[in-house]
């Protein structure tokens, strides 16, 4: 079985290469290859199959669309899109030659996604219609804060904070309002550092805090464009250019009034074979060996 | 450049094929090569080169042995040898037919190592005549706690301990006694499971608690074989058979009086090539972008 890895701005993943499904993927082998020790490694898995070998799961508007991001996150469940994860995959089509650039419609679980490659070496993935929900609140390390909820799909509480970031600890999870996110949330971090550019935090929902986070790039962008208002649900964020500083790397973010762009290096490390012993070994030799620690 | 990723127990490494030394390690390259998301991730790099190709490096003994174990830790600094690390080197050198087995002598800067593959699929590595030091001291979460010191080139606290191993908390690091330890040491949390049987957690130093730990296995089991007993510096632990159960898996080590067995799963999980582009991007992209964070 073929492989790559891959990642941008330090979000990284296991690339399966399969074009005809030809591959049974289970939870459990997502799993295992995402392992950090016992396997490859990654915080997710992006099988790059033919949408038309997977007839159906891209959903009816993906006939365009040659080709499915079929994305698991790294502990086997499935996962509809990643704004990372899609800008490596499709670095992955064009250093193979299974898509002709600079555009390239790339079909996932949310629907089809413009992704471009730009002069600079960037890819940049249209990544839709920031959601402005209202302030939100949340409690970090014992102190109140203060944000915008902003839905890209998934929910984010974006906080504008002064001072350095590394005086926040995002070591324990924060406390969001459950009214306002009754479903969680995953908090940014984020400091004004110049005109259009911001630095932040990002603590993930599920996973605690990460390297890097494409949805809350584009969050945190949203909420420094509306810094200083207290803009009402369905405000849309004024059009500008946003740089991001991430603890993983630069992300550029672009509002237009209508969607949002996010642009960034993707980076393919390494391709190989996954060794047939490992394949054919125990899913998980801890679990087996050492179940009463 | 070619690479493999393998792991015994858990304790994983990246693999570099450099048989005749062409390729320039530099602790930059093997920090970005181990980093676990820009690179391909592992806890230190295994370059498996001919002993002849690096004159000098592994010792004056080391005409006997055809291959060299050239071991950095996954931060880029050198190290002198690793007992799971030169399992896996092994495995390496089998599947790859570099070496016949089932007796092989490896080369490492702490001197010949002989390895062994076992019928049942085990890897056994002689790790040397484990030093009883007399008792030791820490303190674990508030908690005093007394064990065994033993040298097995590097320092080990192993203390036997009462009760499921899952109540105790290793997310900090232990306090050790500063004159027993003026080095610091690895601390082994042991638990007598059966005869013949222990479990144990183990906290690295200057790594943190981690899957697994060869030479800790080898303490745990001296501290264990004995148990009861007050030993003087320089006692030798009786001979038997240990199984010793890890977060990351089962080890088995042999005492015989004289020296110390740690056998073992080492797994080859891929192997490939590492991609042009990563390799000439920069060192750490994260680094360049957001140094003020």
């Amino acid at each position: 079985m073929r492989f790559a890895k891959g990642h941008g701005t330090e979000n990284d993943f296991v690339i399966l290469p399969d074009p005809d499904a030809g591959v049974t993927l289970t939870p459990g082998l997502v799993a295992r290859l995402c392992d950090r020790r016992a396997g490859l490694g990654g915080d997710g898995l992006l099988r790059v199959v033919r949408t038309a070998a997977l007839a159906g799961a891209a959903g009816p508007d993906a006939a365009g669309a040659e080709w499915f991001m079929d994305y698991w996150n790294g502990d086997g469940s499935l996962a509809e899109m990643c704004g990372n994860g899609i800008r490596v995959f499709a670095r992955y089509l064009l250093d193979h030659g299974l898509a002709v650039g600079p555009e390239i419609a790339v079909a996932t679980r949310a629907g089809v996604r413009l992704v471009r490659a730009e002069p600079d070496g960037a890819i940049t993935v249209d990544m839709g219609t920031p959601q402005v929900l209202g302030a939100g609140h949340a409690v970090l390390a014992g102190q109140p804060l203060t944000g915008l909820a902003v839905s890209m799909g998934n929910p984010h509480l974006a906080c504008l904070v002064a001072g350095p970031l590394d005086g926040f600890s995002l070591s324990a999870p924060p406390g969001l309002d459950a009214a306002e996110f009754p479903a969680g949330a995953n908090l940014e971090l984020v400091r004004l550092a110049g005109a259009g550019h911001v630095q932040m935090l990002v603590y993930e929902r599920g996973s605690g805090p990460t390297r890097s986070c494409g949805t809350g790039a584009v969050a945190a962008a949203v909420a420094a464009a509306l810094a200083g208002q207290d803009p009402a649900p369905g405000t849309a964020p004024p059009p500008g250019h946003w740089t991001v500083d991430l603890p993983g790397g630069r992300l550029r973010v672009t509002l237009d009034g209508r969607s949002s762009f996010l642009s960034g290096p993707a980076v393919i490390v390494a391709a190989g074979e996954l060794s047939r012993s490992w394949l054919s070994g125990p899913v998980a030799g801890a679990v087996h060996s050492s179940p009463t620690l």
